[in-house]
């Protein structure tokens, strides 16, 4: 493509920014609590660190160990969520699932419970929940396989589920089960909970690399169509709006702080990644496993604060 | 048993007392509102009305359809935690459930959030799921025919689930499966969730008559032992906090206004029954299946008001 | 009187009983925290303890510093309650606060916003300030005034505001005078908010002992009417709905514990006292400073636990 | 200045765009409810509208009744807190008051006392109250009177509080009176409460036209200086965080639907007004009294959807 050849310079300018970054934050990377509820993430080293940038202009970067895969897990959210509005269901999707920031812990049965079964959000826990339903209503096939496929075309390597991990995340669902019954007791939920549920584990334990990540995100920032996979996901007024709820509510009880310190839209998952939108410019995604109390990637958090404020980018 | 011959006339004054009670009540009949959740219950006639109580002198009266089982639903909730305390568990159990008001409808997720799946008390949903678990874990048999047959012996009469009933309430459980898996994410479920649930709905699915259920309940009347089947159920310690727990919490979010009114501990279930309490007097079981807002019988409760005005019984 | 004469026997056994409660806690009495928020409080010795009796028959009993007077706090809002009841405005009140347990901490803005400005009950702070703004709009007088008047009559000795304790209060009042403000933000304050403030911080400052305590609330262990001063002080009803919300709401968040534990209505104050009603038998009132992390005085609960244990009373 | 004449076209083409947004929602004119609760505000017409812009290139269009006063109310939150940053006090600030969207009605209560006297964020009326009490801290004149000479620096024309408004402010403010001391009891207010109180009555009691108001907002779309005044308001960090925190919490309950639908920072007030950001481009304001059920302008709000869809600006 000729993109490539063009941007050299540009692509050599920002790869030094990210390896400044990195830089930036290598101190911090003892500071983090990696994820333990599950074996499987348990096991990554604290240390790892990566970020990997995908320009509007078909531009990448990325310094350290960006082509090394990890579990997207909540990240996958952002993606089941686009699918649905790719299948021209945003409609139903806003009746059933709110556009309201969430204010509590990610996983609050508390608020869906006062809200009578209609999540607050469809990055909390119970509001993916739904969008994993609607996906098994609306799709013939595997709705997981359908997001393989995306992620696929998107970044251009084969993507899947880890099946270790997704057991593992079924074995220990009790909270997340505990949430569809209550969806189901409302009505909210019209497949069978234990196949909703199926769906939802294999959908977080998705293994993609930084690279992967910033380049399937690229289209959000360029109005919902990827200009290197030349696919529309979404319509230009959903990539906003799916960009306007990551910055409200896509790192969990943290995202006023996100918003206030970093200021561009977030959606963080606790295998320790974090992708990032810089609308009309390019997505980033940042990966170090130990998480902060907020349940977000610390070092990954200090990345983003220092490629913002290096790179001076900022949707405010 | 020679109390019987030497109280006829305080049964026959009795039973008047109880006929000028279902006379009181029976112009509301019409008001309250048959539980409609499962078919089961649904089937019930509104107009069915009953009224009996076991005296600690042993001396029984009735008024109405007194032999006719209904489905007692939460009232089991009085025998099984009993069942915990006989077989010596108590202190185990405090440790798990807690002993205050719930102050919040009776199924409510967030109270067991807030605290971090220790219930409130016994007698809400998840505190008596808590306790099903506990029999699950004591107890080598089945718990629902273990409580049977301390039931069966108690109203000296055989009883049994309904099974038709149990499936019902397994099919729409969606709730309790929610608190269920819920307290299992917070570690307080020792057992399978489905086990435990299949206890829970089978022990709500008991079917007693106002005489049964009256005499089954006289222990708490009488210091926790039962004067005529010469058992022992509980501690006279242990009968006081389950009458203490019935006043607090027996009767869903409607429990101060039954202290305020009606002065007695109580226990009601859905299925349209309501026990009360007179500690050193008799207990007393009335039925009748429509409900007010706050899921308790409605005319049961204007019966155990009339009763209570009546008798000028009170705990207060 | 003559009942002085024939129970003096009654009287010593009682004494002695009162003696043993007081040698069971004593080895306690370094455990509380005396309340430090206003100096008044903090003045007042840990190891200070009394008990006191006053029985439906006239006798009376009492050990330890019975004859020191205290701040009586909260446990002024039996008598401002007593005081709507007896004149007459019962049907009123119970319109403009609740007849719930609390199930929160005593001060709880929470509860009272949910409610939309209707306080649970008539001894959180929020109702018992709505129960003084009753008291300012029923009488022509100062209702603190008329409040010593009755307790002064009950008890037979002049009873009065500490109106340094008064003054301190209103000067850490902020909670208070939030609740008020919230409250007039309702509609459900008719008066002036620092009228009505006044009215409750000097209710709260009125120094009575043990041996005042306890006789000026045996009119609710007797029916409503006090035997001793020929006076009735509410109706038989109400008195058994006073007894009813003491069991359930008077000693803050710990109301499930002391029915569990105690099982008799009781009122508690920051000061450290509590009255108790054994109904149709005695009043009681217990006294130590030090409170425990429920606000509730450690030794005086644990006074009761004794007095209930050794005497066998209990109303369950 | 130089500015004006190069631009002419450039405004003549955003003056039909801003008559084009009003043509759009004449016709919803007659569905909202202007505020009531006080006269002042209450004797607006419903059919007032107007909207204005105040481009970075120093360029100004209007449309409607756009010199018309209005009462600014809330919207003054955003000028007391930028003078606090102004004044160098943000670390003290952030400490006092939190940067998380507040996910409850605007006067809740309740999230302030949950979090122990720090308001979620200074648009919340507790925060705003905590911002009022520094600048009485912190300014030795009437912070009231500094505000005004701020907005009237940076608009160009006198601008001053309505006292009648303010007045009527104080005579039903007691939701904030109880906010006022609920901080106090928390610590959370330095100052005497009344004090605090009569700066924030008069603070949002200030009258402007959209004219002004877009004018004197002008600044938080210019990273913090406003070009057309040559002032500088805020840091270009802090300029960000206050539209950070708009798009999160500036609409009341709103906020999450507001950033979904119109995707930019917008601060409203009960008066009718709601200013909104586009960073690097301009600032707008709309104005027409009234409300929709989550107290933001209904037509202001449509306005604005209509403004940014013509237009296609937004954030995301």
């Amino acid at each position: 493509m000729d993109l490539d050849v063009q941007v050299t310079s540009n692509q050599l300018a920002q790869s030094n920014l990210l390896r400044q970054v990195l830089a930036d934050v290598t101190p911090q990377l003892s500071e983090g609590k990696v994820a333990t509820y599950i074996p499987a993430l348990a096991r990554v080293s604290r240390r790892s660190l990566s970020i990997a940038t995908a320009g509007c202009d078909g531009v990448d970067a990325s310094a350290g160990e960006a082509s090394t895969r990890f579990s997207i897990q909540s990240i996958s959210k952002i993606f089941s969520l686009a699918l649905v509005l790719n299948l021209g269901r945003g409609e139903d999707l806003w009746k059933r699932v709110g556009t309201e920031p969430s204010g509590d812990p990610f996983n609050s049965i508390v608020l869906l419970e006062r809200e009578a079964g209609v999540p607050r959000n469809p990055f909390i826990n119970p509001g993916a929940i739904v969008v994993a339903d609607m996906l098994c209503s609306i799709l013939a096939e595997d709705p997981v396989k359908k997001l393989n496929e995306l992620l696929s075309e998107l970044c251009g390597s084969e993507i899947a589920s880890d099946l270790e991990v997704a057991e593992s995340e079924a074995a220990h669902g009790y909270k997340n089960a505990s949430l569809a019954n209550l969806l189901k007791s409302y009505g909210n939920l019209r497949n069978d909970v234990d196949q909703v549920l199926d769906v939802y584990f294999r959908q977080c334990s998705i293994s993609m690399s930084a690279i992967e990540l910033a380049a399937a995100s690229r289209f959000l920032a360029s109005d919902g169509y990827d200009p290197v996979s030349s696919k529309r996901v979404v319509s230009s007024a959903d990539a906003r709006r799916i960009n306007a709820l990551m910055l409200m509510a896509g790192t969990y009880d943290a995202a006023g702080a996100f918003a206030f310190e970093i200021g561009i839209p977030c959606k963080s998952g606790v295998g320790g990644g974090i992708v990032g939108i810089i609308p009309d410019a390019a997505s980033v995604c940042v990966w170090s496993p130990g998480l902060d109390e907020t349940g977000n990637s610390l070092v990954g958090r200090a990345a983003l604060a220092s490629f913002v404020n290096r790179s001076g980018l900022s949707v405010f």
